[in-house]
């Protein structure tokens, strides 16, 4: 019989176990709230954009420790016994306060409050910051690579160079969620209901005696939605041998979808293959291009004009290649209803439970963020609140939002963001103001803090 | 009754399965080899470190077509019938040649031959470049830890931070195998084996009214494996309680492990420290640093002379932040008995399948490789042929390694390459030689195929 499996309840740092026995074992166990913030957006980063929080939810719903992961732990020699005994029955009984996905969110604005018994809050602390750091780089990278395509299509390519394949199936989701019209990725498409797409390799070409074989036979098979890859050996002659197939094609009445540029200089090669089709009539076959594209390399095609009707996108958005990780702590702001921080250098945390108002101007656009105390009462004008209540007692307070519903969101609200937040260099810091009663709460827990330490 | 899910079969992207149907719907469907290799090395890198073979193989040995897979891709439109019908009947059927785990690989070196009917060969090519780029790119980042870490202790820290938490899996297990102490990822140690480790967290000390009074709480529960963490505040008062807490927990017969400090000047901050505990005759107790470190920092601070005894590595080892992808190709190199190639610019294939052969010094020191035919006679002067059959007819032909052995074969590796080509900043290029052979089927498949397109 196979040993049976730790279940994912360990997906924790050891150190959220020892913690826990430490705080059971003194009944320190009072209502704490952890907040979820980034310290500071990556480089040439003006936004980032909330996701991952179902993944989060679910770990929380979801949590219980087996007998498997008990007999583990106690394998382990460094647990006291009562406590292991004890750990079966936890669950996660707290409340979630969030930012919707799609959201648009800013350094230092929390996206998540948990606040649950210290134990239950402290322990979830590994899981919840994996999943909401993935899918929110991911996502604002994903991002910027539709605001650089203008309105062109861009679908993701990333599935054989993300790190695993749970990442890959992540991005498929948010990039779809931020606009990408499809994934080449065939589980993630059909887990999320995303449009799978994809063209055809080099391999299927040169496994063909001739390139022109190699189109026929893909042609032959998929005679309307064939899109064919043209730079295997020689990429202008690959083009004139994909228009004489798309000319067959059209001939029995089908038709060619695309052409795909995977290397070599895009913006020369992209005018040189437009020219091509549209001598041979085709000017309804489209130019897609890819190879190690990222929203910088979109741009500057783009700038210079180059016909290219969309883009596949892979490892660079995959992995968030300029930023691969973004800066979040989950840090402890409350305890048993007092504020509560850290001061470590260049790392201090901001005390007490928050909220995030977003303010618009005249025009509907967003125009600045205020950070407030979550019981303060600010004027309408600042705004609407941007964390509702998602968890209580552990259980969703309401249906999951579906993927459509979530794409729909984030489109308005990137809307509503200036563009000179969205750059892809430099952007301007867009501007997020703290309530008097913050501050005054920080300045009040710092001296609180500094002063019990003198005792 | 809940939907049934899709299962990993699909985890490729939609070209493998639309070049299946095109290859099935033609009879085309030979033998084919494809070579799974990099292109360059990374900045800095001066050799890769293999891993990520066992999740390859697995997925070759399962893969299968359930109900709910051919579904969903009926569900699509886009294929056909009789294609769909047959799917759930493949299995992978083929061979695999690879290195091993731990091997040290350099550019255009094949890791990978998988050798099967061109429609398996080319399924798997998502998942088996998945599995295999993310963990070979996370295992050489950790080698580079070890490296600059010259002996002491370095643990691995990164689970909230990767791309997911598969990624932290893997990352736990491949930072083992290059000689990493242990991992905070409980899950992961309980699935690997390895030793789980950690410290406490600074919400743990904001929790309690002073640090002093969660320094002595902590050490009750845990009176020998203690480790405290001491910069929440301010460090070297930190410090200084940890120091009192050691000395009573001394008294008491038990001791204080360590120190650990997190952010700030860690040069300064560990001399202070060290001196702290030095004076209480706290001797044996550790100092150690985390905090966003990566290698380079590591060399940096040990060549300050800074006092630290061990280091916890997260963010910049989870992502492999100075390089978060390889330029992996997994490229057709022989079709039906015939050496195959494509021309892409900047981006051409070795035709051919191939073998890697390691050469030693008098010393025992690896000198170089050779990249040769596969069916090539070498000198036994050109050392020892690196790729080896792992799978026959879709199994494996051996049992699988086990962590502790892969660790030990890579130790023994690694001390074998010489110190110029680990270097952490712009380390020598290793000399991969071809053979005349491999140079004239080049020559020869470039030819023939360049002639081919011309008819």
């Amino acid at each position: 019989m196979a040993k049976p499996q730790p279940s994912r309840a360990l997906f924790a740092d050891l150190y959220e176990l020892t913690m826990a026995q430490a705080y059971w074992q003194h009944g320190h166990n009072a209502p704490a709230t952890f907040s979820l913030a980034f310290r500071n957006l990556p480089p040439d980063r003006g936004y980032a954009v909330f996701a991952g929080l179902e993944d989060a939810l679910d770990h929380l719903e979801t949590l219980r420790f087996t007998g498997a992961d008990v007999a583990y732990l106690r394998s382990l020699g460094l647990f006291d016994t009562a406590f292991l005994d004890w750990l079966p029955s936890l669950r996660f009984t707290g409340g979630v306060r969030a930012m919707a996905e799609g959201d648009l969110v800013f350094a230092e604005e929390p996206v998540v409050e948990v606040t649950a018994p210290v134990i239950e809050s402290q322990l979830v602390e590994t899981a919840v910051m994996n999943a909401i750091g993935l899918q929110t780089m991911l996502a604002t990278k994903a991002a910027r690579v539709v605001y650089a395509a203008q309105g062109r299509a861009v679908v993701e390519f990333a599935a054989r160079r993300t790190q695993g394949d749970e990442a890959a199936d992540r991005l498929a989701r948010v990039s779809y969620l931020v606009g990408f019209g499809g994934t080449s990725n065939v589980l993630a498409a059909a887990r999320y209901g995303i449009p799978p797409v994809g063209t055809m390799a080099h391999s299927f070409i040169s496994s063909f005696p001739t390139e022109a074989e190699a189109f026929d036979i893909y042609a032959d098979s998929f005679p309307d939605t064939s899109t064919l890859l043209v730079d295997t050996y020689d990429t202008v002659e690959g083009v004139r041998r994909a228009a004489e197939t798309g000319k067959r094609l059209r001939d029995a009445g089908h038709a060619l979808r695309a052409i795909r540029l995977d290397s070599g200089d895009l913006l020369a090669l992209s005018i040189a293959s437009r020219r091509v089709l549209d001598e041979a009539g085709l000017t309804d076959v489209r130019v897609l291009a890819s190879g190690g594209l990222d929203e910088f390399d979109i741009e500057a095609l783009l700038a210079a004009g180059a016909p290219i009707d969309g883009f596949g996108i892979g490892t660079k958005l995959g992995v968030s290649a300029d930023a691969p990780w973004m800066d979040w702590a989950y840090k402890l702001s409350e305890y048993d209803g007092a504020p509560v921080l850290k001061l470590s250098e260049g790392k201090a945390s901001l005390a007490g439970r928050k909220q995030v108002y977003r303010k618009t101007d005249g025009d509907g656009m967003y125009a600045a963020d205020t950070l407030a105390l979550e019981d303060e009462q600010l004027p309408e004008g600042d705004g609407a609140p941007l964390l509702t209540s998602v968890m209580r007692g552990g259980q969703r307070t309401g249906p999951t939002p579906t993927l459509p519903e979530l794409r729909e969101r984030f489109a308005a609200n990137f809307a509503r963001l200036p563009d000179r937040y969205k750059t892809l260099r430099s952007p301007d810091v867009y501007p997020v103001h703290h309530t008097w009663a913050l501050e005054e709460t920080q300045w009040r827990a710092t001296q609180n803090t500094l002063a019990r330490q003198q005792r």
